[in-house]
């Protein structure tokens, strides 16, 4: 067949795993934990299972759990969402961002995205028929340029997308951010999709800046979510989308006839914890910002030098003082030559900025890890 | 927003579950088994959590899982496929559908379906910009007429999409059904879709044609199934798509930023299971023909007059004697008043046959409760 996605090829989170396993190397390249699931979370999906709960779920996810998303959502943001008409349970952050994508944008319109931007994105958006239009963040704090994205705001645009915590940097928006966002969306038809994966893992005592704290942009927005991150269980596929009735309806039709439903044990085990133990998230600040504080200090005796990390599980750092390759090439190199896997940021951008020398590290690692590969990264 | 799809509302199956639940009705109505998950699989999917394997699969699958599953195929089609270049694992067959609809066609191009049809097919062909070219099967055999077929095929066609055994009517396609099809489509550029998930679920010695047995058909197709209706499991939505390497190298396009990847413990207890238990699925026709027979005994004794079962678990009946209402006024009454939940056959036709009086029961239950569903229809 002609190709639909000529640009699409194995995504480079794959390659690296691959390449780290071939090579024997200790794998900070694609962002999952190497520690266990919570206890709890197990023992809740096993008595999910015993009890039966293995038919089709709800299409739009049980509603145990949609009620304990909004009892999470009115806890940490003190918003409040209604479970029926604004929660949907997804299998994972990525069927919500394509689903988001299907449900609003057409052929022919454009979708603004911020590079480094996670990979997903771009697909989602040339599937729809449409055009992503690329806005560099910053190239050293990957804060948005608001004037930048006011400027790529033609008639065409219908979807801007955003990510706060941010992947690959871990940069965080500010309430300000969201109110220029505002300003900028306003008396447009410019949907809004966040995806806030990271929203637990914020360090030093920041807020996380969800758009549902921002009424105005939260009426045009998606907010996607996911429990794998939270969880420490990537591999569970589990998230959610918080869009209000009317986006929220558009939105299903896609994932009802995309998945239809998700893993129905998962979904009991999620609306358990979240009634049983909702000090988790609360909780997974501190958790890794003891691994991040580590991994930084231990950076510092390599000439790995590490960027600032203010959310999520990755550590970018600049290796100009080791090496002139380019960024693909020298995670490559790492990874066969030096035993340490890690992903470049080339991939994130459509047009990366030229001499730039930074790879990211995923310290959501246990410390045995992270000890093993900064003995590695010593010998640089 | 303006809707993508207007002409897509809440799929019946969660129309009459939800009717089934609020009236305290026996459901036969949604396709799902009422009983357990065979103990050996919740096992292995318990020991797959406790070892750890809860961060992301590879987006193609675990190999020993795709391995498993083109053992499968050499056993019980006596073909070969290779698993890494031709097997995706899946979210279910909901999943497969959609991308293999969105892996090759294009906007402005057409896919013929045979009404009736599962629901999820118009819309997936709809969002990727095509058209449904609706052509009707036979009215009481459920049978395709080629030649209507072949008259259907236009330069805009891309696809064709068949169902053995069928979903609502357990039709099979026969090896010459097969032939002419493949007649059809030589030295055409159409893709062929073919959705197997009841492929283990054939009754009176008949044989399962999977389109793979056609080497000629199975060069351009992609082939569905999924775990969830072979072993009991709906709700773990964990499938497969068998195609061709460059067409399930445009598939994995799709897939890898739609879903990426799917529940990983489930896809180790699969891999265990097909190794450790071939048999289960050649048991399971034996398994549900006891069924479909007891069921259609018990039958004898109400109005109802049910129509051959070939394949599948879902028994048709003709319900003319009992009722002149349309098919889903008679589902809604039969849910309401009599406490017996069935899915009307018209949501599952771009244009019902006029005067068609047809419900779809769903045997895949307890004895007992098709025994309670029995003692309601006796009342009719
Ligand atoms: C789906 S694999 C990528 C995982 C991830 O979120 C990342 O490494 O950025
Ligand atoms: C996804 S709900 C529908 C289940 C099913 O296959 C059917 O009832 O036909």
């Amino acid at each position: 067949p002609e190709t639909k996605l000529p640009r699409v090829g194995t995504t480079i989170f794959t390659v690296m795993s691959q390449l780290a396993a071939a090579h024997d190397a200790v794998n900070l390249g694609q962002g999952f934990p190497d520690f266990p699931v919570p206890g709890r979370l197990l023992e809740a999906l096993e008595r999910a299972m015993r009890a039966g709960h293995n038919q089709y779920a709800p299409m739009t996810g049980i509603a145990p759990l949609r009620h304990a998303i909004a009892g999470k959502l009115a806890r940490v943001y003190g918003v409040e969402a209604d479970a029926d008409a604004e929660i949907t349970v997804t299998s994972g952050a990525t069927e919500a961002i394509f689903d988001a994508v299907h449900a609003v944008v057409r052929a022919g319109e454009e979708v603004i995205v911020l590079d480094p931007a996670y990979d997903c994105y771009e697909p989602a958006i040339e599937l729809a028929g449409a055009r992503a239009v690329h806005v560099p963040l910053h190239p050293r704090t990957f804060a948005p340029d608001w004037d930048r994205v006011a400027a790529a705001i033609t008639p065409a645009t219908r979807m801007v997308m955003i990510n706060s915590p941010h992947n690959p940097s871990g940069a965080m928006l500010s309430a300000a951010d969201l109110e220029t966002l505002a300003g900028l969306l306003r008396d447009t038809g410019i949907w809004l999709l966040s995806d806030e994966v990271y929203e637990h893992i914020v360090f030093d005592g920041a807020r996380h800046e969800s758009v549902l704290r921002h009424p105005e942009l939260r009426e045009r927005a998606f907010v996607v979510s996911s429990f794998g991150k939270t969880y420490h269980c990537t591999g569970w596929k589990l998230g959610y989308c918080v869009a209000p009735p009317a986006l929220s309806e558009e939105f299903r039709k896609i994932h009802q006839y995309n998945v239809f439903c998700s893993f129905a044990p998962a979904q009991h085990a999620f609306a358990t914890m979240l009634e049983a133990e909702p000090e988790h998230d609360e909780r997974l600040g501190a958790f890794y910002q003891a691994k991040r504080d580590r991994f930084r200090e231990q950076l510092l005796g390599t000439r790995l030098v590490p960027l600032p990390v203010p959310g999520g599980y990755f550590q970018l750092v600049d290796y100009s003082a080791v090496s002139e390759l380019d960024d693909a090439a020298f995670c490559r190199w790492l990874t066969i030559e030096k035993g340490v896997a890690a992903i470049p940021l080339s991939p994130f951008y459509a047009s990366p900025p030229s001499g730039q020398r930074l790879a990211r590290l995923c310290f959501a690692k246990n410390q045995d890890t992270l000890d093993a590969a900064i003995e590695r990264l010593q010998g640089l």
